[in-house]
């Protein structure tokens, strides 16, 4: 596989430091989450979201989130983000030296009220606060709206209704949106009629796809969604993360798998893959438990195997036979 | 979902029985087999490849071929097929009654010595005659090719010199073929463009294809081939299985995650998928360790969880915000 400049662009986004961490039993120490970072910004993802600005009180997890930014090496080719929750998470992220705040929102009633402890509504109002934080201080910001291929609690989730919201917060001028599976809900053919609709409605607007695998079908939605003309994916590093508010969710789609996918398809995700997987065996030996990466414990495709000891014996073994 | 008559028939097999319990370091007792083999006859799969009538010594965990034939409940709505390594075997095979023999050799010569002990030629001339004692038998017989996408240790593989073997076998009048990913490397468009050739070089020929999840695009591979017009999927209940001579491999394709996909991409199985799960359950408790099912950890797509008990009081709440 030649790394051309022929092949289209996909840009891989990092999520495991923030939506991978935050679901973690045991405390990852700081000094460990920002040398994983580090790493990270040197395998050519292109946006690290690095951690979140939500009360140490909700998600403990992250509670380093100042010390994490500000303890980092910045690759000036990688933009880390952070997740913002409102207004006061904004002014942190933005003491912080964050390049770009990630808003998330539900477009399902049930799942926001059960994850934020607010309406949409209220999760709309609060997010356009943010907004404007991050336009008036010259960041870029991203819209995440979860459930959007269905709710664990409501079940499917009219597309229209979720682009009610992508709209909305097109209105308000936000750099991206981010359509997320949350529980893993999501399959091929309804990923790329939702994403043909959003190229269709929102042909300029900066789209991402944020899949789980709980239902085993993480990288047919990736496969489906780029066959469509996506060209940005969210992914953990290891497959980490999952939604505490989903029972049975589990990890984001991983890293590596992805990046594995895509260089074989023909795709050019500027990604080191080898890199990736020395972070993900970085990332192995922080979490004490096993991660649900594929390439980490298989290996790439063509890493071959060598032959078995006894081979030229078989093989003689074998000739012999004929001969006789 | 309409299960209606208007959406295109797949045919999935279950291998699990003979693919996946030959490997388990734990014998299965025999009643055991055939009670899940009779549950999985009333799934609506199409085939069931029951065991295998290789040597006991070889794999002892398939020693029982005889007792599980002979044990079984036959549907008659299901082909009841078994792999066949020699003539000794087929004598075997039909002695017990199965209805069809599953021929099995490499096209990578490398790993036909490694995990059959002979040269492809060997192994050719020998299911040669074994494709001559089903037709006088007047019963089925398929080849399965290995390493079609891949062999672990040679690395890519010639699809022209796949389809050799191919050639070699459909002159020989073979009911069918499965082209096999053994140790999980194919990608989805390497397995469109070999589907898409396969089926301009044999359009009669009835067309399997055998995928491993080993490196995460089981799921992929399979979306990708029903693309090409691919109908026909051999899949492990549970995801059980792997090759024990392949480092690294992991289970076949999951036969509940294959047919959730596929009912839900809008292809009719025939598989009743409660029933399945109820299967790969039976199937848990029979095995010392985890499946790689996702299905059945994560449940069906729309099987929806109940909200919090706190629900009302979160969403009181937050109305009360509002209103202030």
């Amino acid at each position: 596989m030649n790394a051309g400049q022929d092949r289209k662009q996909i840009f891989v986004q990092e999520v495991a430091p923030r939506d991978g961490f935050q679901n973690e039993p045991v405390f990852i120490p700081t000094d460990a989450k920002i040398a994983l970072i580090n790493a990270l910004s040197d395998t050519g993802v292109a946006t690290i979201e690095a951690t979140s600005f939500t009360s140490p009180k909700a998600i403990p997890a992250l509670s380093d989130a100042e010390a994490v930014m500000r303890g980092i090496r910045r690759n000036p080719d990688v933009c880390y983000s952070a997740l913002v929750p409102n207004v006061r998470g904004g002014e942190r992220a933005l003491a912080a030296g964050v390049d770009e705040f990630n808003l998330v929102m539900s477009v399902s009633e049930t799942h926001n009220l059960t994850n934020l402890r607010m309406s949409r509504e209220q999760s709309a109002a609060t997010l356009s606060e943010c907004v404007k934080v991050a336009h008036e201080a010259h960041i870029k910001v991203n819209l995440s709206l979860s459930c959007v291929f269905g709710c664990p609690m409501e079940g499917d989730i009219d597309t229209r209704e979720a682009f009610r919201w992508v709209q909305r917060f097109t209105d308000l001028g936000v750099d991206g949106i981010t359509l997320c599976d949350t529980t893993g809900m999501a399959y091929p053919t309804q990923v790329a009629s939702v994403v043909e609709q959003f190229r269709t409605l929102w042909p300029e607007s900066r789209l991402t796809l944020h899949f789980h695998n709980t239902r085993g079908m993480g990288l047919v939605n990736v496969f489906a969604a780029v066959q469509m003309g996506a060209d940005r994916f969210d992914a953990a590093l290891g497959g980490l993360g999952g939604c505490p508010y989903a029972p049975g969710a589990t990890g984001n789609v991983c890293t590596e798998d992805t990046v594995h996918m895509l260089n074989l398809i023909g795709y050019h995700t500027g990604v080191q893959l080898d890199a990736l997987l020395d972070c993900s065996r970085r990332l192995r030996a922080l979490v004490d438990h096993e991660l649900p990466s594929q390439v980490l414990k298989a290996g790439k495709r063509l890493t071959v195997h060598p032959v078995p000891r006894s081979f030229e014996a078989i093989r003689a073994r074998a000739a012999a036979r004929t001969a006789l």
